[in-house]
């Protein structure tokens, strides 16, 4: 059994799937959806981690709550609480080794159709 | 405006997005699902398209028709009916086309998710 893939502070860890129990489909799940792939793509684009509230996405709390918990328990991201901020980084390393060529096909893939309905 | 991917017979032609019209997270949600993507890996592995019968999904009637439709909807396979057989097929030159290695990241994935599962 591999460790968990992230730290986590007594009291306010928060669940993540270790490696090994990441699947597909869930990931696939993840990734469906115009918001959480926005997500996915800002966070592949920045170096380090990034706060919950970086995100403006056009949706209530609640749900933006929701999109990064799906991303998080389907194992797409990492998530950490840094005093009162949540933040949010990539498992690219993860991803790329259970999955390889998986997450550049997509964010590729979400590039292409950025660029598509920019310009249509 | 492309023409219409497949060919129609009228009164029994099925309703497919011309290949502008297919959407990154439509396929992603297509695919995210573990019958519609073993579907999909036999479509790839097929050289001929395949007749909804050979697919025997552990599912009912309604709900295997509900899971094909999500395929063909989304643009991941064509659907023609072949006297009173609903033929299907990969619609692999229209996502290779919009989606470069998308299709094949989401293949190869597949392979390794199904190894994975069978091995633990």
């Amino acid at each position: 059994m591999a460790p968990p893939s992230t730290t986590t502070v007594a009291g306010r860890d928060l669940a993540h799937p270790a490696r090994e129990e990441i699947r597909l489909e869930q990931v696939l799940h993840a990734l469906a959806d115009p918001l959480r792939l926005a997500v996915v793509r800002t966070l592949a684009a920045s170096p380090d981690e990034l706060s919950c509230s970086v995100f403006e996405l056009p949706v209530s709390k609640s749900t933006s709550t929701h999109h990064f918990r799906v991303l998080r328990e389907s194992g797409v991201i990492a998530q950490v609480y840094r005093g009162t901020a949540k933040m949010n980084a990539l498992r690219r390393a993860d991803l790329d080794a259970i999955f390889p060529g998986l997450l550049d096909g997509v964010l590729a893939a979400a590039a292409v159709e950025a660029e598509r309905l920019t310009t249509d």
